[in-house]
């Protein structure tokens, strides 16, 4: 597949390797050509110009950036995203990562809604960057779930997030991202307050079938 | 431990057998005494002739009521839960189990607020009822997580938890609830629209120390 990661951090960065091993095409754009360039040279991925360049060709947007830069990627990009499958891997934290930004919403449904055009996905906002080198424990499949109100469209970040080496359990509806952002959230204090090694993730057991 | 369940269905019987088991002193209440009598009945414990008979000497009380008559069963003890740890294990369901009817709050919050002077624990509302009688999958046990405010209250039902076979997971405080409610609320939609055994639970797994 084409995919386009926007944001050149740990979380851009780690997506980009791993897609980069799975066979896939990898563009990545960042604020700054130097840390695009750097981020794609790590990874084996190409580095675009623009985030509007990055996207042109892309099967599937991954925003992988801060959340709070989100919003104004999504106004710069605007009808370049047009029709295009984005996945939302952001967590709305606050400045002290003590709660969530979004009470009573997500991330990704205020995303669809300044986006109204785009496919919005929630992905991969539940997997540490870490991970993306290891996604398995024990030999059994990290999850990776994603919702999203398009079938088609999540279908393609299902699958692309299976070929990563994750078991993808579509969670529902966009409205499940709410619920996809809290089991984030709670991982990320997890780790932030006993000290862990930001390896940690999450995995239904038992019967799912 | 002297645990009092108010409840007499799946949840409260389920967790009242496994308590028994786990040598605890269990007394279960209901809003009909011949079903707490069955229940106690089946699950080797007592049954109450009241709620307020039930709490009197309780360490921990647990409402294992649907969520739908928390309040009244809250008003109706009122001051009998001064003090009082209350483990709250009820999910905010709405009646399609297509949302939680929390925006921006959980179950947990809400009781906390209607009795200031209770000590409100959030605890099993991610475990299925089914899974308190083999709470381990592969031979690793399945995580309980709790949130509240008051640790003392937090770490007696965390042993309480651990004595029942789980792996307890101080999710941190209350606020998290959110987060416990929207992973059952998770697990419980994933069961319902794919049919499976209402067996799932969840495990965090990799890392957590």
């Amino acid at each position: 597949m084409r995919i386009a990661i926007l944001g050149a951090g740990n979380v851009g960065g780690g997506l980009a390797a791993a897609a980069v091993r799975a066979g896939h095409e990898v563009v990545i754009s960042a604020t700054s050509a130097d840390s695009a360039q750097r981020a794609a040279s790590a990874a084996g991925a190409t580095a675009a110009a623009s985030n509007a360049a990055a996207v042109k060709d892309a099967e599937i947007v991954v925003f992988a950036v801060p959340h709070a830069a989100v919003t104004d990627i999504a106004r710069e990009l605007g009808e370049d995203l047009n029709g295009k499958i984005v996945a939302d891997s952001t967590n709305p934290l606050n400045a002290t990562y003590t709660d969530l930004t979004t009470s009573g919403t997500s991330a990704a449904e205020n995303l669809q809604q300044q986006l109204p055009n785009a496919r919005v996905v929630k992905a991969f906002n539940s997997i540490f960057a870490a991970r993306h080198a290891n996604p398995a424990e024990d030999g059994t499949p990290l999850d990776a779930f994603i919702a999203g109100d398009d079938a088609d469209a999540k279908k393609l970040v299902g699958e692309f997030a299976n070929s990563l080496g994750y078991r993808t359990i579509d969670a529902g509806g966009l409205r499940m991202a709410r619920a996809l952002e809290e089991i984030s959230f709670l991982n990320i204090s997890l780790n932030a307050s006993n000290g862990w090694a930001w390896q940690s993730g999450w995995k239904l057991v038992g019967p799912t079938d």
